[in-house]
């Protein structure tokens, strides 16, 4: 099982949000963050309370997901996510040891897939 | 040394956290998401800005621990954020490289497990 | 690649940014987090909600980073995050499998490394 987590443009989450229900993600998790350095869009940055550093508003996507389906989520996160402008964000990757659905129990990798027809 | 999340209902933070603080866990963090798909409730689910996908405010929780302790915390969790209805949400548990306290430096195992009468 | 997570008071932000900034370090995010039991600092902790437990306001920083880079990081964020008080905060260190720069598409582990002169 594989986590993914993307910090994309404020601007681009209505758009992925669509696209991965298009793509039959389940279970997504959305938070607000700020970033700074080259994940601000210097054209649009606001400064932080103490005026010193610049940021810009970003969406923190986490989803879980089966192994298998890690490529299709990373494409799907950088076509939609994509502006072409610095600030365009960062996905990232890393392995679970374990996710469980709280009212299920269910653990299984293929709990987390993406549902095919005929699968 | 592990991290877990978990992500819950927010009307279940109280009694999670209660819980977690009968356990003798310390050091919990906790902020507020929101949740689509399969971690909304579509009982409650609100929509949101776009009018396009409706979702659940979740409440993510994040605890480091020792690898003695994940079977302890995630059956707690498990069992005091359970509802039974769609939207109770989901425990990741993830193995990390190394954990620090700011203060004192300490980073071993022991370091951050739950202390138990006699150890 | 690793990433780096750091829950610190919130008025050590500024300074953290700013020698986060002053070291090279490029792309960092920030959140906004509750921290309960040790990573409270009861001197100054407010009541939740159902007044059953003390929080302190923390921020939550995310890094990702060069393998290479992590002990800078890390000491960096240790001697400027710290106060010597209880609530100082902790550090996590993981394993990424991979991060790719939306724009960019880059992947590889010295896209994400600090730059030094000379290099």
């Amino acid at each position: 099982m594989k986590e993914i987590k993307a910090f994309i443009r404020a601007s681009k989450t209505e758009s992925v949000l669509e696209e991965l229900g298009n793509l039959g993600i389940d279970g997504i998790t959305l938070g607000e963050v700020m970033g700074f350095g080259a994940l601000a869009d210097l054209r649009s940055a606001r400064y932080s309370i103490s005026a010193v550093k610049r940021y810009s508003k970003l969406t923190k996507l986490e989803i879980v997901c089966s192994d298998r389906d890690v490529h299709a989520i990373v494409e799907a996160l950088r076509e939609t996510a994509y502006s072409g402008q610095p600030g365009d964000g960062i996905i990232f990757v890393s392995e679970l040891d374990m996710a469980v659905k709280i009212r299920t129990g269910a653990t299984g990798d293929q709990d987390f897939a993406i549902k095919r027809e005929g699968t």
